[in-house]
């Protein structure tokens, strides 16, 4: 049997688009909202409030890698950035760029896997586009998604909201997706069984703001890592972090593949990790209730907010010294998320 | 001076992203909301309310071209996407895919450009993403757009809403986009003075529904044209059209272009009109509120709903016969939207 691929008249917006969308969207994808097909997804929010809105671009190589693909990172990724205003999602949307010729069967598995992944979230995609580009003009598949979300009263969680005396929480190992990413790519020739952590973290966000509704603040450790979100609140506040190094969790096989490629685990990427500024008298009990939950059953305080050296961030390492740690100006390696 | 050129640390997440970001996007898109610079945007929406979400990839080729660029249209596109739903824009977030490789000087002219739309929008970018991928992995750049915004109440705008008896009105001439673009590519060695209609159409919907509140249908006829969206209105509906070939505004250059090269200028894309479908006692009316909007200036009924032949579009023919309108299997041309 040959493969169907898609063909650039599946983006020209005549018959065959219609019939990509119902063929193969729909199924995946079908809720009443996107069923309309109109231009755009009209839905109530229940009651006057603060709305969360956001975007990321997903351009992952390889498509698929050991815990994920494209289309589980695209809905995590949007997902866990409304849940880190504390935001309860509304609906997702999901444009998608193929490269023509891209085949029907790896983008249904894509769309199952967003389905999926979805569904974990319990969150809706209510609007979408496909566009088909040239061969060569894309490689593979594009997606990008963006949410809507609405901050429940009360909740008013900012980067710029870290204070001196704040606890520094993290919801788990580090490292993971950008380590698994990486040896799918095969350009290191190593081998390993790390898998990507991502996950949809807005069930953990809303356990967390039970327990502490005035929490000061939420990111949560892609691009840049750990090191890079700290310095970003640390700038932010207008305040210094200090972390201990022996406290933070990095998985032995993910410290193993650092040491190999001369890496710093703290800068690597992660797709289901949160780190949390908490006032410290609330810290201990939030931790205790995350490890209530699956995705954060590792949670544990790694540092405190300080109000000297602001807009820095110190590592106190094992051996008792302490440690600068500053964005990249670039990246450790190839791009992966 | 040498050019500068985008580089793939650009897109690390590190100290190169953040330079970007303040250096060149910020400039343009300064706002609030965007400067907090946290994951998500978290804005308020005034009053309980439905919200209209959507969104759309652009992927056109050339960049520039008469009458617009990438940048405008992203902006354009998701602002009418918005109107047609009756929708007030609360907001937009912006994704950027880069080829490495990209120079700075074309990105600055783009978000410039954006800048301006935004501007003639009277709407904010308020979330954005960057990603940059490696040489030959994208061709240039691709930008997907979001959009949220508010629907007034007593607004009810829907494809599934025509009526028989509903007149069909056609905001100005069609094609233009379309043709604009195409002879851009330079494909066809043809060589004319059509600009594109590339224009956010907030502006005159809002003053549509100020005239027709109850108005039941509005779309734009972008990918696909006239033809496919009066076709996917009748599907929705469950109703026939007929339109007057005599009375639908396509200004001759157009028409030349289209016989020169054997097209139709119904399935033509365009990015500044909107076809709505209007109570037969309102149509009148508003078709003389719209002439005063200069996006309006060309209003004109072109034909009305019916209640026969459900699903189809008819066209009258200048010589008196009908012609059946069905949206094309794939594309006219190398797609250009």
């Amino acid at each position: 049997m040959k493969t169907k691929k898609i063909l650039l008249a599946h983006g020209a917006g005549g018959k065959l688009s219609h019939d990509l969308v119902h063929r193969l969207f729909l199924p995946y994808f079908d809720n009443d909202l996107l069923r309309q097909m109109d231009d755009s997804a009209v839905f109530s929010s229940e009651k006057a409030g603060r709305l969360a809105f956001t975007t990321d671009s997903f351009v992952v190589k390889p498509l698929f890698f050991p815990g994920g693909d494209i289309g589980r990172l695209a809905i995590c990724g949007t997902v866990n950035d409304l849940a880190m205003a504390g935001a309860k999602p509304l609906g997702l949307s999901a444009a998608f760029i193929i490269e023509e010729g891209f085949p029907e069967e790896t983008l249904e598995k894509i769309l199952q896997s967003m389905q999926e992944a979805a569904r974990e979230a319990q969150v809706k995609i209510v609007t979408g586009d496909t566009k088909v580009v040239e061969k060569g003009a894309a490689e593979g598949l594009f997606i990008t998604t963006a949410g809507v979300g609405i901050v429940p009263e009360g909740v008013e969680i900012q980067s710029r909201k870290a204070r001196p005396g704040d606890r520094i929480i993290l919801s788990g190992f580090i490292g993971e997706h950008e380590v698994a990413v990486l040896i799918a790519r095969g350009e290191f020739s190593i081998k390993g069984e790390v898998k990507s952590d991502c996950a949809p973290l807005n069930g953990l966000v809303e356990m967390m703001l039970e327990t502490v509704p005035e929490l000061h603040s939420l990111r949560d450790p892609t691009r840049g890592g750990m090191a890079t979100v700290l310095w970003e609140i640390a700038n932010a506040s207008g305040v210094g972090m200090v972390a201990r190094e022996e406290l933070i969790p990095v998985k032995s096989e993910v410290r193993g593949v650092c040491e190999l490629l001369g890496f710093d685990p703290y800068f690597l990427a992660n797709e289901g990790k949160l780190i949390a500024i908490c006032p410290e008298g609330a810290a201990d009990r939030l931790v205790l209730r995350m490890r209530s939950h699956p995705l954060g059953k590792d949670a544990v305080i790694i540092g405190q907010v300080s109000g000297e050296n602001p807009g820095r961030v110190l590592l106190q390492t094992r051996i008792g010294g302490h440690r600068i740690l500053e964005p990249l100006s670039g990246e450790q390696f190839p791009r992966i998320c």
